[in-house]
C-alpha cells in the first residue's frame, strides 16, 4: 500500500511534462524581466541616477523584489518545480539545471515574508543613499542606525530561512554554498599564518620596492582612456558594456549583452584606476561569457560570490600585478603619460605595484596585506551577529583591528568604516568570499599552467586569449549551471585547497623581498 | 424589478469601500514599479545602452509591459475600478482621478491581445535599434520593412481599441483626448491659410536678418557648460535630472525625483543644442513639478502629448527665442565662448535665431517653418494609415513635400525620412501633438501676461519664477488629473483657439522682416 510520499510521487508522474515545461519556460520570462529591471535599477542607482531618486527607485526596486519573490515561493510554482524535479529524465541538461537553481532561489525566500523582505529592499536603497553622504561627510552616526537594523533585519530573515542555523552561517552559506565560520575560521586560519609572518619578514627586509615612479598627479581624462584600453586588452565587449562613475568601483549585469561597470578615478591615484579597472573587467567577461542559451533563464551570471571574485581578482592580481604584464601595462600608461612615465621600466612598475605597504583602503591594498582588510571585516561582522557589538561599536573596532593587525592609525572613519559600500546594501557575510576568491584564483591559475596554458607568455604579449578560453569554456560559460565546488573540482581536478593562495603569496613576496 | 444594469449598481454598493481604497493603493503600487521599471529601460535604451543590449532589452520591457496591461486588464482590475467608479463620492478628489485615469487607461489597452502587445514592444525596441543604424547609414531599405510592420499592427490595435472609428483618428485621440483627422485637419488648414503666405512675403522682403554671427565651429566640451547653465536659468532641478547623451534628444521621466535627458551637440550648430536644452528642459520641469502627492499613482507625469509639448515648445520658442532674453542667452554663450562671440549683441543673437529659412531638420527649424515640417509628417501618416502608400514610398512623398512645402531638395534619406526616431517607436499619430502644443503655447503666453505676469520683465532678467509658477499652479501640478481641454480652459478662461498662434506668428515675423 503506497504511503503519503509514494502518493505524492504517483501524482508527480501523472502531470503532463510539455505544458510543466511551458510553465516553466513562462516562469523564466517573468523572473528574467524582473531580475532586468531590477539590476538595471540597482546598477544605475548609485551611479547616475540624480540625488532626488532615491525614494521612488527604492519603492520601485522593493516593489518589483516583491513580485519577483511571491512569483517564486507561490505554491503553484513550488508544485511546479516539485513535479520537474519528479521528471528530470525528461528535461534536457539546462531545463534541468533551471530546475535545480530555481528550486534553491525558492527555498532561500520562501519562508521570508514578502512584507518584511519588501521593507527590507527599501531600508537598503535608503541606507545606501545615507551611506554615500555618511562617508563624504565623515559622519559614521549618520549611518550607525541603518546599520543596526540592518543587522536585526538579517538576523531575523536567517531565522527564517534556517532557524536551526547560525545566522551569520546562514548568511556565509547564501553567498557562497557549502561555506559557515568553520569554513573561514580553518581558511583564514591557514592565511593568518601564512600572512602574518610573511608580513613581519617583509617589514624586516632590506629591500624596500619603492612606488615612487607612480606618484604624481594624473590627467583624470586620461586616466579614461587607460581604462579603455585596459579593458580592450583584458578582452572585454565594448558593444555589451557600459562604462559609468560613482564612488565605489562596481559591476552589475542586466543581461549578457549589457554590462554595467562604474568606477572612478582620482589624479593622485593612477593604479587605483588601473586595478579597478582590470577587477570589475574581471567581473564583467564572467558576465559576458555565460552560454547565450541561458541569458533568459535563471542560469544566467556567475555561481556564486566567491567565483566571481576569483574572476576579478584573477584579472586584478595574477595578470595583472605579474611581472610578465608589467610590460604591456607600461606601454598604455606610457602612451597616455609619456612626459611623466617616459622613463619607467617595466621592473619598476612591477615593484611599485607589489610593495607590500600596509594602507588603509582595502580597495587599495597589495595582495599581501589585503586578506587582513577582509579579516577585520569578518570579525567585526561576526560581534555584530552574535550581539557582542552592535553599531556603535564599529568604529573602536575598527580602528583597533587596524592598528594590530596592520600597523595602523585610522585618522577618519570616511579611511576606515566608512569606505565600503557592502553593509549598507545588507551584503554582510559577502566580504569573506573576496579573501576566498583571490584563493580559488591561485589554484586556477596553477590549473591552467598544467594544462598548457602559457601564462606568462600571454600576460607578456597582452594577448590574453587563451587565458581567456581556458576560463570562458571550464567556469564562465556554465553561468549557474554548475556550483562553485563543482567548477573548481572539475577545472582543477581536486577540490578546492587554499595551499595554492598561501604558496603563490609566499614566494612572490619572497622573491620580490629578497627573503 | 431591476435589470441587469440595476443589479451590477446594487452589487457595487454593497462592496466594501474601504477595502477597495487598499486594493486601489496595491494596484497602483505595482502599476507604479512597471511604469518605473519601462520608463528607466526605455530612457536609457538609446541613449546609454550598449550595442548588444537590443534584444535582452525588449525582451524584458515586453514583458514587463505585458504584466502592466494583464494587472490593468484582469477583470478583478475592471470590476474594482467599476465599483470604486459607482462609489465616486467616496473616494478623495485624488484618488477620484486615479480611478478616472486608470479606467481611461484599461480601456485603451483591454481589447489588445497581450501577446500582440508583447509582440509589438519587442518590434519597436528592434525597430529602434535598426533606424538608429539605418539613419547612420543612410540606408531607408533596411529600416522599411518596420515601418510596414508598425503601420500595419497599429492599424490592428486601432480596431481592437475601438473598431468603428478610422484607424488613424484612433491613434491622434490617443495622443491628445478629443483630436481626430477633421480636429487637425481644420487647425493645419489655419495654420497653413496663416504661413505658406505669410512666409512667401517673408522671402520676397528685401530685410534679410543673418545668422552668420553664430556660424562657426563651437567646441562641444563648452557647449555641454552651456547646457548646464541654460537648464540652471530655466529652473530644472538638477537634483532630479540626469542629462545624458543621444542621436535624437529626448526626456524621459522614471520619476518626479528622477528626469533623463538625453541629448546631443555639433560643433557647427551652437543654436542647436541652446534649443534642444531649453526645450528638453521644458519638459522636465513639467514632469518634476507634478504634485508630490501624485507620485506613487497613475496621476503621474504630463496629461497629454499636445500639453508635454506645449511646454517644451514653451521654453524653447515663446521664452528662448524672444527678443527679451536674447540677452541673458547671449551672457551665458558669451561666458563659455568669449572669443568667438565677444562683439555679438542681443538683437543680431534675435535676429540668428529668427531666421525664418526652410531647413531639411525638424528639430533645427526656425518657429515659422517648424509647422510645415510637421504638416508633411501628418500627411504622410494619413497615407500610410489609408493604404495609399507604404513604406517603400515615404522616401519620394517626403521629398516632393520637402519641395512643394519648403522648397527644398532633400539630398538623402539621413537627412530626410530617416530623420525622427518616433516612427521606429510605434509613436503614429504623435507628430501632431507637436503642432498643437506650438499652438497651445501661444494661448497660455497670452493669459499669463493677463494675468499680470511680467512675461518680457521675466525674460531679460533670466529669473522665469513668475513663469514657471504661473504654469506650476496652472499646469504642472496636475499632472493627469485633469485633461488638456480642462486645463487650457481653466487657465485660459476660454477653451483652445488657433487663433493666439496664428496671431503671434503674423505679429513676429512681421516685425522681425518689416512687413
Amino acid at each position: 500500500m503506497p504511503d503519503a510520499a509514494n502518493t505524492v510521487r504517483l501524482n508527480a508522474a501523472l502531470a503532463n511534462p510539455k505544458e510543466d515545461i511551458a510553465s516553466l519556460d513562462a516562469l523564466e520570462q517573468h523572473l528574467f524581466a524582473h531580475r532586468y529591471a531590477i539590476d538595471e535599477i540597482i546598477s544605475f542607482g548609485p551611479s547616475i541616477d540624480p540625488a532626488k531618486a532615491t525614494e521612488e527607485r527604492g519603492q520601485a526596486y522593493s516593489i518589483l523584489e516583491r513580485e519577483r519573490q511571491e512569483l517564486l515561493c507561490s505554491a503553484e510554482t513550488g508544485a511546479l518545480l516539485n513535479r520537474l524535479t519528479d521528471n528530470e529524465a525528461l528535461l534536457d541538461d539546462t531545463r534541468a539545471a533551471q530546475v535545480r537553481v530555481l528550486q534553491h532561489d525558492r527555498a532561500s525566500l520562501v519562508d521570508v515574508p514578502s512584507d518584511e523582505q519588501a521593507e527590507f529592499s527599501r531600508l537598503t536603497v535608503e541606507a545606501n543613499d545615507v551611506w554615500r553622504r555618511a562617508k563624504a561627510a565623515n559622519d559614521w552616526a549618520s549611518f550607525e542606525p541603518y546599520v543596526d537594523r540592518i543587522v536585526m533585519a538579517k538576523r531575523r530573515f536567517a531565522g527564517f530561512k534556517n532557524p536551526s542555523a547560525d545566522p551569520y552561517d546562514v548568511w556565509l552559506n547564501e553567498y557562497e554554498r557549502g561555506t559557515d565560520c568553520a569554513v573561514y575560521d580553518r581558511f583564514f586560519a591557514r592565511v593568518k599564518e601564512c600572512v602574518v609572518p610573511l608580513l613581519s619578514d617583509v617589514r624586516a627586509s632590506k629591500r624596500k620596492p619603492s612606488h615612487a615612479v607612480v606618484d604624481g598627479a594624473f590627467d583624470e581624462a586620461r586616466q579614461w582612456r587607460v581604462a579603455d584600453d585596459l579593458l580592450k586588452v583584458e578582452g572585454v565587449d565594448p558593444d555589451a558594456l557600459w562604462l559609468g562613475r560613482t564612488e565605489h568601483p562596481f559591476t552589475g549585469g542586466p543581461g549578457v549583452g549589457f554590462v554595467v561597470i562604474a568606477s572612478h578615478v582620482y589624479p593622485e591615484n593612477l593604479l587605483s584606476n588601473v586595478f579597478s579597472m582590470l577587477h570589475e573587467g574581471g567581473h564583467t567577461l564572467y558576465e559576458q561569457n555565460v552560454n547565450p542559451a541561458y541569458r533568459f533563464t535563471s542560469l544566467k551570471g556567475g555561481t556564486s560570490s566567491g567565483m566571481h571574485e576569483a574572476q576579478s581578482r584573477f584579472f586584478e592580481n595574477y595578470v595583472g600585478r605579474s611581472e610578465a604584464f608589467a610590460t604591456p601595462l607600461l606601454e598604455i600608461l606610457k602612451r597616455h603619460f609619456p612626459g611623466q612615465l617616459g622613463r619607467m621600466t617595466p621592473f619598476q612598475l612591477y615593484m611599485a605595484e607589489n610593495c607590500a605597504e600596509p594602507c588603509l583602503i582595502r580597495c587599495d591594498a597589495d595582495e599581501l596585506t589585503y586578506p587582513l582588510h577582509i579579516m577585520i571585516r569578518y570579525e567585526i561582522e561576526q560581534l555584530l551577529f552574535s550581539g557582542e557589538a552592535t553599531a556603535k561599536d564599529i568604529p573602536g573596532l575598527w580602528n583597533e583591528r587596524y592598528k594590530s593587525y596592520l600597523g595602523l592609525d585610522v585618522p577618519s572613519d570616511m579611511l576606515g568604516c566608512l569606505q565600503d559600500t557592502h553593509w549598507s546594501d545588507g551584503d554582510f557575510g559577502y566580504f569573506p568570499t573576496y579573501a576566498l576568491g583571490s584563493a580559488f584564483g591561485a589554484q586556477l591559475k596553477n590549473a591552467m599552467v598544467d594544462d598548457g596554458v602559457d601564462f606568462d607568455g600571454a600576460c607578456a604579449s597582452a594577448d590574453l586569449t587563451c587565458i581567456r578560453e581556458w576560463l570562458r569554456t571550464r567556469i564562465w560559460v556554465w553561468g549557474r549551471a554548475k556550483d562553485a565546488g563543482e567548477l573548481m573540482e572539475a577545472a582543477c581536478g581536486e577540490p578546492f585547497s587554499a595551499s595554492y593562495y598561501t604558496d603563490y603569496l609566499t614566494l612572490k613576496f619572497s622573491s620580490i623581498y629578497g627573503l
